[in-house]
């Protein structure tokens, strides 16, 4: 099979692979029927972390089984699944408190740009829809598997509740999800923080009320002065850097709460700021497994359209040039179809 | 009138000072049946804090109303008050929010190891109990207007549930009244963390079901091995320090929650280790106000008793004594009676 392989910053090839097989009896090969070039995928790209030796990319997929280990019963092969980037045995005690993204046995997916894909705790991982999906849906399942879950995880983290003013940091596509997931959860204000037009339309359009294009200190002034001066109820705080988190902290009100879902790096929170604050901080890999197949089924009804987020489709032989664009911010998300 | 000075170091002195007089229309003057002092007192004490000019000191009191500003009508000369540490007007948006210690017109109390005491926002602020309360419950009553509060709000934050695992961080007065809030909203299981043979069984006999005396690194460890491997649902930080904070963070369980209302001293909060630890986080001064009528009523039915802290009871002339025997850890928390 061919699938992308990282070998150094701006260096992404598509490459002949080993067809991925069968390890544990809890394993399931997928054949690829969608995939995506991740914002987290741009960091290695950028070289802001660490690649190592040249290794295959991507954790977004949605696709069909072709086979399964011996443990798997819950999907058999001819569906098509839908997964998240964690994988989780679901039955573990962190699962059963629904942190599936910090379950006791789980493999984060990394191999996904790739024709084929072995996604090990399978049962407990893939959801399968009842048929095979519309192709005009592919877009938006793959996007549950990762940004719309993502984006999801945030506001509840964040705490969004009916009637509240929420605000988004961070106009990727987790961030545009978020946008989906605060109005599904009822937020009457939507402050979406973004500086490219593109993106403030495709956020007003998922559900944003205001936009604010300033970064920094002076975001968080304009923020204050569009909720009577103390902040929102609830932050998503959707990019990782420590400005973007530090915004996002001083964009709540006392009591508020920031839901953190960009991978923090070079972040340290100060305890003392922190305090007075009064702020609710959680975080983390999504436990995108916990609202699978709600997601889906938001998908399949039509009450959500998260794939709107993939503003450019590619051949996957061409997955160098998805890095590109979303790296030149020529594109928020980059679709691969095998 | 007389009362507390700190001048330095270890040096609390008492002194004849002016009679409070009030200032403002919504302030009252309170003659003080009894104070204390606090654990977080003890930072400037011990030179940790810097003190400046001397002045007075102590933000804990309960006392009998004198005279009241033009504005206030909700209590009158002549009533038994209890106020918390943090004045607030009751009305502005941080308080309808119910985060009255982030009150747009908050103003900390500071003078309250003395005869008398100005209480600014009084109408906000002060809770009459019904009829002056038999000597019996002042200390507790003086407990509830800061650290019974205070140890209330970490169990809040920390989202103690019925049935749920609660570890307590810190053995000081806080400590010891987040056992009792914790023991209230249910916790099947309280780990207090104690290495001191007396506030162990005071921890013991407010609820505490598990006593853990190692600290950092291998009091984590002690807490995984009583909790599944995983860690704990809730943890309540009482402490403030670096290793406190760190010790809290690590001893909650994937998904779990830490309130922490130790006031934090040099604590930088690693932004990765929060994030894949999927641990909420809140803390801050407490909100007493939004709880005092309830634990007024909790200690007036003789629901709960911690006034048990107070292990040592002195005139209030001899304050400085309160200080050193605080310091030299020979009491948890010294009671003063004017």
């Amino acid at each position: 099979m061919r699938g992308a392989v990282i070998h150094a910053p701006g260096d992404v090839r598509f490459e002949t692979l080993d067809d991925p097989k069968i390890v544990q009896p809890t394993d399931a090969i997928i054949r690829t029927v969608a995939t995506c070039v991740c914002g987290s995928d741009l960091w290695p790209y950028r070289g802001l972390e660490p690649i190592g030796d040249p290794h295959p990319m991507g954790h977004e997929y949605v696709g069909i089984v072709e086979e399964v280990g011996d443990e798997v019963t819950s999907v058999k092969p001819g569906q098509f699944v839908v997964g998240s980037f964690a994988t989780s045995d679901n039955t573990c005690v962190n699962c059963r408190n629904g942190w599936q993204s910090n379950c006791l046995h789980r493999e984060f997916m990394s191999t996904c740009q790739a024709d084929y894909v072995r996604v090990p705790n399978a049962q407990g991982t893939l959801v399968a829809t009842g048929e095979h999906p519309d192709g005009a849906f592919v877009p938006s399942l793959l996007a549950v598997s990762d940004v719309m879950g993502t984006g999801w995880y945030a506001a509840l983290a964040a705490e969004v509740k009916p009637g509240s003013t929420a605000v988004v940091v961070g106009d990727g596509a987790v961030g545009l999800c978020g946008v989906i997931a605060a109005r599904e959860m009822g937020a009457e204000r939507i402050i979406a923080m973004s500086r490219h037009e593109a993106r403030q339309k495709l956020a007003r359009e998922f559900g944003a009320t205001d936009i604010v294009t300033e970064r920094g200190e002076e975001g968080v002034a304009h923020v204050k002065d569009l909720t009577d001066g103390v902040g929102a109820d609830s932050v998503l705080e959707c990019v990782g850097t420590a400005q973007a988190v530090r915004q996002a902290l001083r964009s709540a009100r006392p009591g508020g709460n920031v839901g953190f879902v960009g991978v923090p790096h070079d972040v340290a929170i100060d305890g003392q700021e922190l305090f007075f604050s009064h702020v609710g901080l959680r975080g983390g890999p999504a436990p995108v497994r916990r609202y699978l197949p709600d997601l889906v089924d938001l998908v399949l009804t039509g009450r959500i359209d998260p794939g709107k987020v993939f503003d450019l489709t590619l051949p996957l032989e061409q997955v160098a040039e998805g890095y590109r664009a979303m790296d030149e911010r020529r594109a928020i998300k980059a679709l691969l179809i095998p």
